[in-house]
């Protein structure tokens, strides 16, 4: 049947939860797997939001008026996808493809649905990436559409989530609403309070929120809810509500051990639900809305640099930065409270409202960013190198949300000096390498660094640059193009005994060497290896077959990094030459920058004497 | 001159706060770098702190019963040294020596000083930490020492932050006292909450702490806040002191743009401070403490599994885990509330006393195990390895606080199957491969897992363990050893035309493809490298010499793992041998654990193909 009745009336919305919680049992039942029981406890909340309040066009995922909803507790993927039954905007068939390969219906959602805003399954990442939808309702789309988030409770151990609470709570984001279903029952046992709802309140309150709280299971009462959050426009609302674990099923409804399965017998359990429905809701549609105008500039007004001034590559990005800014009204910038190092601070001081503050926490920096890729923005994020390390779950997650994303560290490695290994990023490369489909670029001029920095704008994925703290030379002149997955040939002769790979800082100690070696008569290649992913594989190729030895130099560990990416070029069971690596091997102290390359054995004097051994002896060290 | 007068009168106190801001002055100005002013603002929280309530001997550091002070603000730690010479434990010339080559007075504090705990300087770390250390006086240790972190307000917007108010409120923790210098200013600039004490205190309130709001330059509070902590046993207490930042020196004080410098004129500064004083503070020491006791266990009762049997390797970690903790009563272990998946259970259900549940707060989770072993505690961590991620900066700083750590991430890689991306372990093994002095083990059977649970109990540094969620076959008899560093060769002849390396589930595939090769003519040489860092070099090498090509498998993405770790051990300019990859290249969704290997193309087919192509082809693909 389909529904003929006012959709909206609180008899119809209790049977389209009970719909929801048979849609979630067949799901999983028929695919032997996925979370039963956390669908059931919130298909009330989710059957009243979908029927009444929510306002959506499944037609036009795109729309820019849509509101979003962002299932942070992804293992509810079966209510979700009942939700979107219900809407019709997916088949009975496709539903009961649930967790099958192929199936866009994975075990937590993923934007290979057009309705999925985000990747979700990393428990206290909805809500943070939340506050960026609705920060950019707010400050950058200037449109009415509203954000709403559901939480398990579980997750509001997660201290993201507070980062997002505090976040929202600043920005008095009134258009943001946040479900909790309470339901007492983690995934090994009780949660921390329980049921004890207040506990929630108190401390959402202290944050600035609007809280309410309810019983999960009152259609009334959640309407309520939903309607005092609507009224709410200047704080964000958290809605508290009490359920029940499997709420429906007594073989499930509030036990321990039944998380993440389904339940025992399914046909009993569809029968104790009141049997298979097949309503249809007509979702609300968003008044019309104008899409954002989304710039795709030239770049025209890149900073220039002189060959031969010394310039921090950490300028050079900030200076670039706002430079893309003037040509591209899409881009917007945001730091972890470091923009006077990172030099984002250029970017503020142009479009301070395009510029967001996101304090130290830099969870909450990525996600408020992935927010805004969502709305069709381009945000570059930027902290010290060292710290990105903390949002490397978000940045994980991020990519396989398909976000696009750009991330700029500063303070790379030893070279900061006097800091100390606290502030040091040595294992950056290797993070954003390992993420699926990443782009990872490391400069060593101010030249290079614009050029690099306006290409990110247009990169899929996650983009990764690493700037330095020092300066150094100019090396190229601003005309220069360093396409993604080039390289620079920067010494090359006939009678190369080696070729030396180096970036950003080791590249200027490899430039050292190598003229200082050419003055002994012992001629090297050396490569500019700016883009380590993709990375230049015919160029090293090259280098392999002239030369027949590569030195890798980076100021990075030995594992992950530079080294790493010029031997996985050769990995096509094609001939591998020598491979020499110096890398940060050494715990560092404080130092000046000087004192830390030649402790660590990275500097020119290494490189020299790393290259004279291998003249003398013919390829060992 | 040398102090005669009683040292616990305000007067003194108030003096030892002023000799605490210019020896901050003296040391930063020496360095030319370093944050003065953020060592101002809290030197009279500290002076008070040193001269009448902090228990500690200087003397020995290892002192069972001292107090516990982390500096969670670790650019203040001018101030911190500033300290350790009034109580005599550096002297004057060693404090000049701040922030230069070999000095054991870095940039940011690290345990390279006998009383420091652990390193700091990556905020909103030392409160986390700092509640692992007072869980363990509580529940492990059962002393009365007390632990006393010093914050500044901008860390209080990470998240780990909470997570370590909810853990500390929740666990009730009396024995932590949280010192807040709230002086307004960021690096950047003011922070979200300035002076508003009551912001935070309503928030740490609404979190179950006691707080006291302060005037935190006036001595006679700040001497009452930490009386009224110390009356307090029953909950954590935080003392919101509202500070000025560079406090006694008009140039800075109060001002933008100060941050992380020393002041602009050392000798006015100096004069305006009262001049350099020589007070000496004999800190009371602690009460007499007994040590506890700390076995070397033998591990005689690990578990045993057949030949042959199908076991899981995560059900194996639990169980070995709950042998190891019946050998040695220093072993404990935490969960982050997936206990049941990561089978931590086995432990749980044994040592519920030595079994700590941290719920879904990966941070905390890692940074009370790293307070445990502060306090001498072998802890063992575990939650899915997707999620460790979660916690990449805590790791890494873990490794400059010279921490022994063992941590097992569980669901790794594809083969988890239907549940997706998100909780797909792809890339933690370039994660824990990049951390300094890291150990990275992958077993692929119940008995090598055994052996590994048990000897990543005596490593040093950071140990981290990759389990699986399926089954496989037992290949090993439970005598076997397997040495950290070392592998397995488990098909080797003389015609091998390559070797297949593999670990985990791919060395399963390894084995299945090889020995249907075998049926078709084609030998292989199969290599089980269980320890991916260190790398069996020699092994690795000598298969090279025989079949000349080496293909790595592996169930994570191409970069930072498997094949970067083979790929590395052939850095010394010697020959390498031809190389193949395969691994995680495309974006999984859902489905079983064989379809799964078999799109990524990592499944023995897979192999097989590779194989056969390079027979084939003579070394290429």
């Amino acid at each position: 049947m389909t529904a003929t009745i006012d959709t909206t009336t609180d008899q119809f919305l209790g049977e389209l939860g009970q719909q929801l919680r048979v849609d979630s049992v067949r799901a999983t039942s028929g695919a032997h797997s996925g979370h039963a029981t956390s669908s059931m406890s919130a298909a009330d909340l989710m059957a009243v939001l979908l029927g009444r309040h929510l306002r959506y066009d499944f037609d036009w995922p795109d729309h820019p008026g849509n509101d979003h909803l962002i299932f942070s507790k992804g293992h509810a993927s079966p209510l979700l996808y009942a939700m979107y039954k219900a809407a019709g905007a997916i088949g009975d068939e496709e539903l009961m493809t649930f967790r099958t390969l192929g199936s866009r219906l994975e075990g937590h959602p993923t934007p290979r649905l057009p309705w999925v805003d985000v990747a979700t399954g990393s428990l206290g990442q909805g809500l943070p990436i939340g506050v960026g939808v609705a920060l950019a309702g707010r400050r950058l789309d200037k449109q009415p559409y509203r954000v709403w988030v559901l939480c398990g409770d579980s997750e509001m151990a997660e201290g993201s989530v507070w980062e997002a609470f505090e976040h929202a709570g600043h920005e008095r984001l009134g258009n943001l609403t946040l479900i909790v279903d309470v339901n007492r029952l983690g995934q090994r046992g009780p949660t921390r309070h329980e049921w004890d709802l207040d506990a929630y309140a108190r401390r959402a309150a202290a944050f600035g929120w609007h809280t309410v709280e309810v019983d999960g299971h009152d259609i009334a009462e959640i309407r309520g809810a939903y309607d005092e959050a609507l009224a709410e426009s200047d704080r964000p609302t958290v809605i508290l509500a009490r359920t029940r674990k499997g709420r429906g099923v007594r073989a499930v409804e509030d036990r321990e051990g039944m998380h993440g399965k389904p339940v025992p017998d399914e046909e009993e359990a569809v029968a104790e639900l009141g049997g298979v429905r097949d309503l249809r809701v007509e979702v609300e549609r968003p008044a019309a809305a104008t899409a954002p105008r989304r710039a795709q500039g030239v770049h025209a007004d890149l900073p220039r640099y002189t060959v031969g001034d010394d310039v921090a590559t950490r300028n050079a990005y900030g200076e670039a930065l706002a430079a893309v800014g003037a040509d591209r009204e899409d881009v917007v910038a945001l730091d972890g409270e470091v923009a006077d190092s990172t030099r984002s601070q250029f970017f503020a001081d142009r479009f301070p409202d395009r510029f967001f503050e996101c304090y130290i926490a830099e969870q909450e920096l990525v996600a408020t960013a992935v927010g805004f890729q969502v709305r069709g923005w381009t945000p570059y994020v930027s902290t010290f190198a060292a710290f990105l390390t903390r949002a490397h779950d978000f940045v994980r997650m991020a990519s396989v949300s398909r976000a696009r994303l750009s991330l700029a560290g500063s303070h790379a490695g030893v070279a900061i000096g006097e800091d100390g290994p606290s502030q040091m990023a040595l294992e950056d490369l290797a993070m954003f390498r390992s993420v699926h489909g990443s782009t990872v670029l490391y400069p060593c001029d101010g030249n290079q660094t614009a050029k690099l920095v306006a290409a990110m704008a247009d990169l899929d994925g996650i983009s990764y640059l690493r700037t330095s703290r020092g300066k150094s030379p100019v090396l190229y002149g601003p005309d220069e193009d360093f396409p993604v997955g080039g390289s620079k040939v920067l010494r090359s002769s006939p009678d190369d005994v080696l070729t030396v790979i180096g970036a950003g800082v080791t590249l200027h100690e490899a430039l050292k060497a190598a003229d200082s070696l050419a003055d002994e008569g012992i001629r090297v290649r050396v490569i500019d290896l700016y883009s380590l992913k993709p990375v230049d594989a015919a160029t090293l190729r090259r280098a392999a077959e002239d030369t027949g030895c590569l030195l890798t130099v980076e100021d990075h560990h030995p594992e992950g990094g530079l080294g790493d990416a010029v031997a996985g070029a050769f990995s096509d069971g094609g001939p591998v030459p020598r491979l020499l690596r110096l890398a940060v091997t050494v715990m560092p102290g404080s130092a000046t920058e000087a004192e830390q390359l030649g402790a660590a054995g990275i500097d020119a004097a290494s490189i020299a004497a790393a290259v004279r051994r291998h003249a003398a002896g013919h390829g060992t060290v």
